[in-house]
């Protein structure tokens, strides 16, 4: 297959020093107590740049097993589940609750705007008996940020445990887990951590680990559950053979990020972001976020009479590159600029965009000025 | 973390040019026709390997996440499913069944010999609604095979969907799916077929997919859910994003097979496997198996007074090679030697047998000869 | 040491399955016949791309020993060489011919224009007593590039030898070395081949053959004797052990090479090469090549008032991007702006122009619109 | 082609860590000053392993060019030059003392025997008109050690500069540099310090650098020039384009060597060395060393009835392994067991001598016990 640059909100590009990873030779993963030593200071690193002092478990599958993961362990016939809702992934948590037998309840919102915080606490105050809340943190079909440090706490307030989607957020934006008491919050490695596809990140608070543990009835699951890891060191045996590859990268790709200093690389995605969305309205264009808007992916809508589809489809042909539009509805309407983890430099960005300008030219779209210029006078001006 | 070579019956080595295939940087995988069609590619290489044209799937995880989508994705509350059970695998597909609600029937054989295919034609002859039975190739905690080409058809005859757990079977021993009549057949890429841990891989067919398109309950699960890959082609999309380095690597580990040849890969492990088992018994020692021996594992009984893992431990701390015991009741009494894939060639065999010819030497144990010398002599008296 | 892409012409980009080659484990190489039969195949492939069947030997060293080698195995003390000098590469010949004892005869021309085939003819006509002559492919401080096909068949006419320096010229520019009757044609592997540095590349032919065998002085050099090779296949020794990862490199290189075909090769340099020239001066630049310019560097000459080297320098702090100036009296006058190999492709190319005009933007210039732009405006309209 | 494994006397085996590093992305080597600083410092740590703080150079070639470089930058016509002999490569240094013009003195002695300091001290009482003196550390076509750290001082007493060939000795015997007094040490990067073949090594002392200032004529070599290095650093530039990718490898194997510190590596070969030589000779086998055997590699005398060249290729028709014999008129007569660098492991040596004690026994020959297992054994009495 030849290679296609992407600049979809995930899988990102693999720094070289994380590819080159892959390619060692592994040890013994199932039984082998130096490995399963090496499994847990992984979870721990990735602990410390989620800013959680909890158990953080890799699974061994895509970040939607997260997800999947946290609902299953945390569900029980007949469970309230509320859903917070102002994106696609955001609304789909209600399929995962229903599955293993809850009740979701549905809580929508506009989709161009994060979580109004006072609304969700007016809806608190008449109903808050829910086993669990569920949101996202960045909701990237449409590059929507949620605020993490005012959902999760609230919700507390009430006695209800919170599960964050931050699969698309974590590292790109500050995620806070202990600081925001997130119950079990959700990751991916493709995502700004950089790292491979293939292990889904889960930090398990002491109340999630409390309720799962006062469950009446059993996990429906065993790829799902959550408790199949418990004890693992001292039985000095993983659940399943766990891919070796993928954890020696994931710490070499967590290492960058502490290397880099986890500051600086919320800065590096303020940065590139802002002057993303500040270039395609001085270009002309229009973004779909209102407020809110995630440094991790910016949502572009492209005029109708051009059509995201086909812009995609000719910068793929004519460019050999890759751009996502979006989901569902937003299919052929919005254009999705990833620059998050790896894809968040500066030569990446400027990549993209100038191909954009192109593309967008040979439709016919006239823009204003050209538009990766406009992103380097942007970052210019930000100095 | 120090490299320790692993002689366990998986995850085998993994050769350089596949480790080297995981180091390559990887297109965007979500939506990406090219991709999808080279997951199918590759997915159809699978089949060949397996000696089929159902539907082949890689799923997103490791061997054991086909076994629970094959039950989760067949089972519906209240079906009776047969389990046949000569080995710890074999009996633990009871678990899946009950998990999606099934009523699984445990038919239990001696698990020092393959499973009596007339025995099991007695028991169908008297009851035989089941939906589907579930039995395991090569179960490898005791290294005992199973004969799929007699008990498959034979419950294809009552009309039983068969679900077959090769993942340590398939490339050691044929598995041949079509021929064979296996509905569904689950393997994972870290035993024979030397691809690095990642891939769960199952075969459907069409009586399987009928079946899971009749139900009349959903499948209980997103990520065990076979049906979420329904029309990925056509779709233009894959249920999630998939490993595509480790997608990658398995096709580099599959045109290895390939190229040796299927028929020469199968000689080569039962050439290696009948000179260990000749050794080990000319040597002193006793194997588990007493008839259906498996040609990817071995399973070696070790004097009470050494202790498996005794020797398992002094071995490791010695020589820095990590040899697996096996499970349960059997976890002190049994020393399984892995030969199988990339572990099947005699340089790496004689180093293990020498290192446990040694290791069983200092704590005490006297050989007749040297372990590695008689491993030699039974491969050239094979030619 | 981090990562800064470099544009300079040389060593280029190596692409990552070349890369990924010289991680792999390599055979003995001193003795093992395997690899001598390995090593002279790949050396035939090399000669297939320089259009050549006259034995080619690969050197461990970098290029410049391939000239030295050249000048050190047919010189003899007091033999007359022509030194053809329009360029720095092409007088430096001179010193080779006498550090070996030769008297070199320097005839020099325009640096800005390749040599004029009817000069040297009329010279020749005068005085044609050389043992052989010297000149560059391409003189890359300058970009120059000389018409092999005229000048080499000449001096053939008059019984000279030719040792033609085509280190920065082969792949990106045709050298066609039988049919321009070429008789040491003297190459690199990280230019246009984009192999990694390592390897120096030599074509002798059977007049040159003949000329060492005869001669009257043994050759005061081993490293730089081509004649140590004589007999290496009979003999099953190479002179010295030789770096077989990057032999197999180089092999991986020349694949990619043929398997894109010559042609292809050669005009997607000259489009390339073709629009940038247009661009810079459509920009507001002057190119140093007033005639001859190559398609493998391009010399932009960079007004006094910025000078090259402080442009060169404000573009590393500033953009972590490597520009070459050029050398000696040109080292301030010249930016060289190197497309050869992996580096000619529009991306690469779009990515450094769009810099050198940020960074002439930073220092004061004012270019007319955006040089990135003009370049792929440039490219379109080529089609 | 099929890899072989060779236990040649090098190329050794390069570990994991440092061929991946061959495989990163390199940037531009010939004036970037961070190239230049970054090839400064791995040349202070080839130093620091060498025990000198001598200036030191890493030439882009193989070994041989270190001792070429070495006699042609002091040589000037008409010194004479002290040529210590008691083996092929000590004799060898008489031709390049010729090639530069130099008078050879050639000191022969007992090839089976490191070089007597007695002896040459009387010699020098007579006659120390030298301007260097050459001599070899390990001579590895017979494998015998001569004793550096007296025959560098009392050569230094005479006024005479060293040369001394340690390219098959460093790293693997102890060379000390600055305690020995040594001019010019020679190494390769290939042999006991296990990194790629491709770069040849030189320490250069105050004394030696003298000498070539004060040479009266000018070098007559360009790639063997040494002083073609001076003031790289101020100058900003090498001389020629440094193999990048071998530089970074380089120092990933000085790495692997100073973390397991240089004392920890000269016990680790003695103790391989030791029960190499004592197992052979318990086994029946005759050494060809009578004192002062290398711990690098081993000479065995193959009786002439079965005759070494037949045993290489026997051993490697079937078992695919590589073993060196010697050179020249020991070419039949002695086989080489290389235990340098990355293989003196103890599990490689067994390997290779499971292999030869199996290739001997299919020729004929009755060894006494098993030679893998008499080499295991006497490496346990060391402990």
């Amino acid at each position: 297959m030849r290679f296609k640059p992407s600049y979809a909100p995930g899988p990102t590009d693999v720094r070289e020093n994380v590819r080159l990873a892959l390619a060692k030779k592994t040890n013994n993963t199932d039984f082998d107590k130096e490995f399963i030593q090496y499994y847990h200071e992984v979870c721990q690193k990735m602990g410390k740049v989620m800013g959680t002092t909890n158990e953080v478990l890799l699974l061994a599958g895509e970040g939607i097993l997260a997800l999947e993961a946290a609902c299953a362990s945390l569900t029980e016939p007949g469970d309230r589940v509320l859903v917070l809702d102002n994106g696609i992934y955001g609304e789909g948590f209600k399929d995962f609750v229903r599955m293993y037998g809850g009740e979701p309840v549905v809580l929508s919102f506009d989709y161009q705007k994060s979580i109004p915080v006072e609304e969700v606490r007016d809806f608190l105050e008449k109903d808050h008996d829910f086993k669990y809340a569920t949101f996202v943190h960045c909701d990237t079909p449409t590059a929507i940020l949620n605020d993490v440090s005012q959902l999760s706490p609230l919700l507390k307030e009430y006695g209800i445990l919170t599960v964050v989607d931050s699969v698309a957020g974590m590292v790109g934006e500050p995620i806070d887990v202990d600081k925001n008491q997130i119950d079990i919050c959700c990751g991916g490695t493709q995502k700004a951590i950089s790292a491979p596809v293939g292990l889904a990140i889960v930090s398990i608070s002491d109340d999630a680990k409390k309720s799962m543990n006062n469950r009446k009835t059993p996990i429906a699951s065993y790829y799902a559950n959550l408790q199949i890891f418990n004890g693992y060191i001292e039985k000095g045996t993983l659940p399943y053979t766990m891919p070796a590859s993928t954890v020696e990268a994931l710490e070499v790709a967590l290492d960058n990020i502490l290397n880099e200093g986890q500051k600086a690389v919320y800065d590096r995605h303020a940065k590139i972001a802002q002057a993303v969305r500040k270039s395609v309205q001085d270009y002309g264009l229009s973004l779909f976020v209102e407020s809110g808007a995630s440094n991790t992916v910016t949502a572009v809508i492209i005029p109708s009479e051009i059509g995201a589809l086909r812009l995609q489809n000719h910068i793929q042909e004519t460019y050999n590159l890759y751009i996502a539009t979006s989901l569902a509805q937003y299919e052929d309407v919005i254009l999705r600029i990833g620059h998050m983890g790896e894809n968040a430099f500066t030569d990446k960005v400027l990549s993209v965009l100038t191909v954009i300008d192109n593309g967008l030219r040979d439709l016919g779209f006239e823009g204003k000025g050209n538009l990766g210029q406009l992103f380097l006078d942007a970052l210019r001006e930000e100095n």
